[in-house]
């Protein structure tokens, strides 16, 4: 093993959590490898840390707190940006690209909304900007979407991206425990956050959902063009339903590019729990554990499947990265950024084609399920399955329905809210993972 | 959509097989999209058949016999080679590369023992040698472990790659039926060729393997390195053996590192059907799917998963390719190429680490037991667990062993055939997917 003899590159770490700290680790302990696979040495030339009293495992000369003062050093080559936020980190980023630095990060929350931006600052500096640990950690999503699938047209991405929901709903799939003991427990084990909001309730899946749409589908798709909804309102009665079904409950991320009515291709992005055949892939996926599916036109449907968060893994997929926007400030030439040429439109979450589980307590007497099928067919919903449970006070009725748009699902809802035979409607899930 | 106003990139596609014809018609259909990706046009220049009188769907003026005066021709960027073989296919590529054209194969057969010379041609003139389609079909994994991982430690690398050997076993599986049945039926399928040495004899897998290996551990390893078993003498009483130990077989692709007794770091690559438990994620790879398992030192256990093989799909990954090798064309700069570095010694199969099960015909009398026991323990090698099944004439014994040294285990069975009280060793497995 040699060291180059060329020109070191220069690194800096802004953030020192469990990614920041894994990353310095990782370029300490890998050195001697890194070098030879950049074809030159990668040197640590600052980290950035919010309070310079309290940091560990970095020699002290090397440590500040003024990141901005990293992003334009001279002899800074490479920024990793892992501060989290969206205000400091998007200026600090914008800032490190217009002065010719290449920026790795793993901000989803901020790609979610300006991915556009900063793509924009890295093509006019012809610099870098990889973000392969924003989306399920260590799994290797985004590079195989922007550049192995780059020749396929990608239909459908559809993953668990959330290791804190997963834990959750598999927590209370396995055990039978209800959701705040369960959220409760996650937060004892490190799985869940002191706030969880951005987790449970599907903000976090959402921002991923915005990453991918937009990559796979060369458009731009912000938060807010996803529809979003999280798991605090599933009920140990929603997986016990599930599991008569043989199904589990996931939060799914899915992507999806479809033809509307009229002809035109849009894109449905949207976050919510969903039931999912056990023998689908995604419904092995447990615990911490994230996968995503992702469909294409001549690839078929592939499987990427690993840790999602975590400091290792999410500091391997940095690394990566890292490597990759190193090695092009040796050799010259840079990766891909961020393309929207497609412009596909987003529709609104009424447009997208879902098929509803719904269970509902209904009146124990004739006539009920004609009236609730009623329903169901005025609006041209088709019902694929209906089950009776139970009788007098206890009857219940299970209806699962064939594909058809989610407004005209939603409007049935609500429609058999108000029939008389209907005392109440109790579940209403998306299915998905079927090809119906 | 707006064409670029850049110089074109030029292709040639050699071979017209199921693969070239699928990655023709592709460069046709999303020719907008791929010039959007690119930021140039991609314009086939010519295309390479054995038989000018025999092909289909291309322009008559773009067909040749004579692939030499592609590979050279100043308007072609990139040549794209899917002939197969390997002095052929050598000598083009090497043409092409020191003509400054980048090259996209899937040649594993080609690469298991040449990447190396055409790695160094490819460096020497700055161009690209790109070759995902050549293990796993479209799934990505040569560039997750070439990029995505480039800045961790690979440890090892599993996976099912071999889409006819998937086949015949999941079939034999799930029906009961014979070796050689199975076969003829996969061979009317389309899943086996005529002659279908090259896969159920495990040379395919192999080559795959030497790939695999090469790349995740920065190390020449050639197919000649790799130990190779076939799965042609694998019996129905195989598969139900390794239902009762709740397992199925599967023909894998094994890439380790490890340490040998002196504290050395080796390499172990090695091709063999094995039992691998249920509960593994590669246990539920039926039929002609591939999936290939990565394990990394900070990345953990990662999964890819899709369709190994088939025209569109291998197309898929090679558009890829060409797309990422064009843009390097007009943005400059170039993707990694197999590094050896590294140059970790590959060790014979005698020093794997494996566990082995047996399954003997006994003689039913007293201290059978404690005669194959010693015949293990004298070699140091673990027993997990033993079973013992029927009795007189049908009395069987079956051993699971826990790792220990290859050569051990193969000295042991060679000991057991020659005990007065083991009538016939009737099967040896290798168990793999274990943490044991």
């Amino acid at each position: 093993m040699t060291e180059s003899s060329r020109r070191p590159i220069g690194v800096a770490v802004l953030g020192m959590g469990n990614v920041g700290t894994e990353v310095v680790r990782i370029l300490h302990e890998n050195a001697e490898d890194l070098t030879a696979r950049v074809g030159a040495a990668i040197e640590l030339r600052g980290v950035a840390v919010r309070d310079i009293t309290r940091w560990r495992g970095v020699d002290a000369s090397l440590v500040t707190d003024d990141p901005a003062s990293l992003v334009v050093r001279d002899d800074v080559d490479i920024v990793v940006e892992l501060i989290g936020g969206i205000d400091l980190p998007r200026s600090l980023i914008r800032t490190a690209l217009e002065h010719g630095k290449s920026v790795v990060t793993a901000n989803k929350a901020l790609l979610a909304d300006y991915t556009g931006e900063l793509a924009s600052a890295a093509a006019d500096a012809k610099v870098d900007l990889y973000f392969e640990a924003a989306v399920a950690g260590a799994i290797p999503v985004i590079r195989p979407l922007m550049q192995s699938l780059a020749g396929d047209t990608v239909t459908r991405v559809a993953g668990i991206v959330n290791g804190t929901t997963n834990f959750i709903l598999s927590a209370m799939d396995a055990d039978g425990d209800d959701y705040d003991t369960v959220l409760a427990e996650a937060g004892r084990l490190g799985y869940a956050e002191a706030d969880p909001t951005a987790d449970v309730e599907g903000y976090d899946a959402a921002a991923k959902a915005a990453i991918l749409a937009s990559i796979a589908f060369h458009s731009r798709v912000t938060a807010a063009d996803v529809h979003r909804q999280g798991i605090s309102s599933i009920t140990v009665d929603d997986l016990e339903s599930a599991k008569k079904l043989d199904c589990t409950v996931k939060l799914l991320s899915i992507c999806e590019r479809f033809v509307d009515p009229d002809g035109r291709e849009r894109i449905s992005a949207r976050v919510y729990p969903a039931l999912v055949p056990l023998s689908h892939p995604l419904a092995g996926v447990g615990g911490a554990f994230n996968a995503v599916v992702v469909e294409a036109e001549n690839a078929g449907r592939l499987m990427f499947y690993g840790q999602g968060a975590g400091g290792a893994p999410t500091a391997s997929a940095v690394l990566g990265d890292l490597v990759m926007a190193a090695r092009n400030k040796v050799h010259g030439g840079r990766g891909p950024l961020e393309s929207t040429y497609a412009s596909l439109p987003v529709a609104p979450i009424d447009d997208a084609l879902t098929r509803y589980y719904v269970s509902m307590r209904v009146a124990d007497r004739p006539g009920v399920l004609s009236a609730v099928a009623g329903e169901f067919s005025s609006r041209d919903v088709s019902i694929s399955t209906v089950r009776q449970e139970g009788a007098g006070d206890d009857a219940r009725l299970v209806v699962v329905t064939h594909r058809a748009r989610d407004v005209a699902l939603s409007d049935t809802i609500e429609a058999l809210q108000d029939l008389d035979s209907v005392l109440s409607v109790s579940s209403v899930l998306r299915l998905e993972g079927t090809d119906e």
